[in-house]
């Protein structure tokens, strides 16, 4: 269908694609958390409603835009579980992971420097207790199996299905789902709607590790990457996409 | 446009796939009713909200992941009607039913789990009377319509057409559309938001299977089969997706 | 790409799906009105929230089912303007706008009959004054440019475009955007949340006549049909989707 | 896959094309911001919610529909930008943003109309401060980055990618994203829940260059053109589709 498909992007490109796409994530989590908890009169439902379509609608078209160039992972528990399958060379998993995290923190700053919070402050919000963990251990399954599954079948779907997982998982776990490393720890610096306490962020980070290791082996066996001839009939431009 | 599309995957395969999916779509129907119960203060029309976008988005993601692997069914009389119109071979509906039912009450006991709730109890909800019959006759009798008609004339929009079609019936049937008869099992263990009384589950049943029933020979009439050189004309990893 | 594509549905076929797709549309509407209504504790703005999902979820999956048998007008006004471009015949213009009038109704009594309301019953909403009226020729004008635009250019996409303008218009119009005259007259025979008093129906359908024609001129200029060798590169299945 | 793609239709029926979309463009933006605010009984939240679904959704159905015909920018800072990069010819620019203001003032009026509220009035909603000037800059940065990298890469999403920005953009900044200098002018001139004060539009409007420049500088070292063999591989009608 296409003779000349775009080269991938270098790695300095993907590595800001990385960063940005992290960045504006964060931003997008944490404002709207802000926001819906400002406007919604203490009705914790309605301000969660809230941050749950600006989540959504973020990844949606984050990924969509970033897919192409970087693979759109955002989250250090995709690039890992990528390096382990083959699909990014170990050695630019420290790269990615590092500029994901800085993107974290830089998106956190931004969401609380727009409604005038102090742009970091340790988080005094609770979250722990074993449902807490197995909350973010479910909702990370589910993240990667969705990945798995899709990029490896019609990955032009994955920023739909990857939105689709969050936005089910913010409601359906008693964690709201963080299911990304990256987004926990950052979540930690920010005493708002959305954060998280310092001494929380471990075991979310344990469990969320676990749960994406359980659904790369169970993917792996249950989807098997397609021969190479196979694979090669996507539509360009949706190659990359991973989130 | 493939030369070599990706085998059908084997039986094995196929069984873990309705099973995982079938366990994280009622993990997402209860755990995401226990959360906007809890948050909502009261008001039923915004629990009742979250708990429709957490199941939409959820079906949305599910089927996309699982439906090239096993069609995505989740759901007995989706099999059935699969069965009795050729796609899947009879011998096969006794597995697919049964691990749709353990798939079902593991994921009640995920969700419950999740918010430190009773694993299963039994629910304490009366859904029973004509209106709630009728209700469950439309909600499957359009699920099954869409799901054939959309299946045999362009089955990549199955996804999103069943979980838009399970959004609206959430709403507009007086059961919240239930649909399923694994479903329904499983949510008479659970004694939360989404729950029903065990011996209200009968009935529920018997309402779906004439609807699914009724939906199979209209569309059979409605929307013929097309002879296998059209059909054959669809995208890789399409052909399966029904749920 | 598809050497035999389905041959067009003969006329029964395409009645029975535009009576079918018209009864389960205004099922969803009026039910959703009736449960939105109940549940939100009289915030009605909650309650036209889920409205307005409801139809808007029916919309995509009923509009995805039936457009490639009947084209899934499910509107008189989509019908007429369709005649008058050639698109349908005009001795089947009488057909479709009774078997969606009768469907509408059908759909209207089913709708109250799953939450135990009288099956029918004139409604006492009034719903009338200039601002109404505009909003009705409004809401009609943008329905049928985004149809016409639409089918033309990129028909595959009709169905999510459909839905989007009438969740938009749901809640920019003073009329909750009825922009359906078979719609209209049903929901002149529920005395629930979507009803509008008969009085008032007439001046709503002629203001959404009027909308129709305007936009049917305005497309057919701003957006002209292709040559015949242009549109046929559509796909199987998606050429008849309007609605 | 189309030997005989559709001609670009030629200047006025581009002009029409932006003058009308934007116009219900913001038709939506005003009217579901007045119903919202009526209906919410004081819930700021509910009323900003309703808000956003209707643009969201208006966004999805103009796009769709205007994209092939104009490009459905109704945003002079997207014609600026795709001017600057060799898009569209600068003797098109006066004309496209002359009719963009136009556009957005008469919707702005229809608006107002449809509900009976006074058809120009100046607002006196205060969006003033650092906060509301880096909430402007991030929106627009985030929109243009969303636009230029999608409708290089897979343009068919553009509709999507916007909409879901927008929506997101909505809660997470504290100006809820104007993001759009007719827009912006246009907001003057309503005082309702969509107004702004007049004096509060030009720091709005710098912010929003400043933030489409800086995105069209960054997006085309970050995803550059594709060379024209690569580029022309694009669905018919989907080539022109940016907002």
């Amino acid at each position: 269908m296409n003779e000349h498909p775009p080269p991938k992007p270098d790695l300095p490109r993907r590595l800001v694609a990385e960063l940005l796409g992290t960045a504006l994530l964060l931003a997008a989590v944490v404002g709207s958390g802000i926001m819906g908890d400002k406007l919604a009169s203490g009705n914790v439902a309605i301000a969660l409603l809230a941050n749950t379509i600006a989540t959504g609608a973020a990844l949606v078209a984050l990924i969509l835009a970033f897919g192409p160039i970087s693979g759109a992972h955002f989250n250090p528990a995709v690039t890992l579980a990528d390096a382990s399958q083959g699909g990014l060379p170990w050695r630019e998993v420290g790269p990615y992971v590092l500029v994901q995290v800085l993107g974290a923190f830089f998106g956190v700053g931004v969401g609380d420097a727009m409604f005038g919070e102090a742009v970091f402050a340790a988080s005094r919000t609770a979250r722990e207790g074993m449902p807490q963990l197995l909350s973010e251990f479910v909702a990370t399954f589910g993240l990667l199996g969705v990945i798995w599954a899709c990029s490896r079948r019609r990955s032009s779907v994955v920023p739909f299905a990857v939105a689709a997982w969050i936005v089910s998982a913010y409601w359906f776990t008693a964690s709201t789902s963080f299911a990304n490393p990256a987004v926990t720890l950052a979540r930690g610096a920010t005493d708002t709607f959305a954060g998280i306490r310092p001494q929380d962020v471990p075991g979310f980070v344990v469990a969320q590790l676990a749960g994406a290791a359980a659904a790369t082996v169970t993917f792996a066996w249950l989807v098997p990457a397609l021969p190479a001839s196979a694979a090669s009939v996507v539509v360009p431009g949706d190659e990359g996409s991973r989130a």
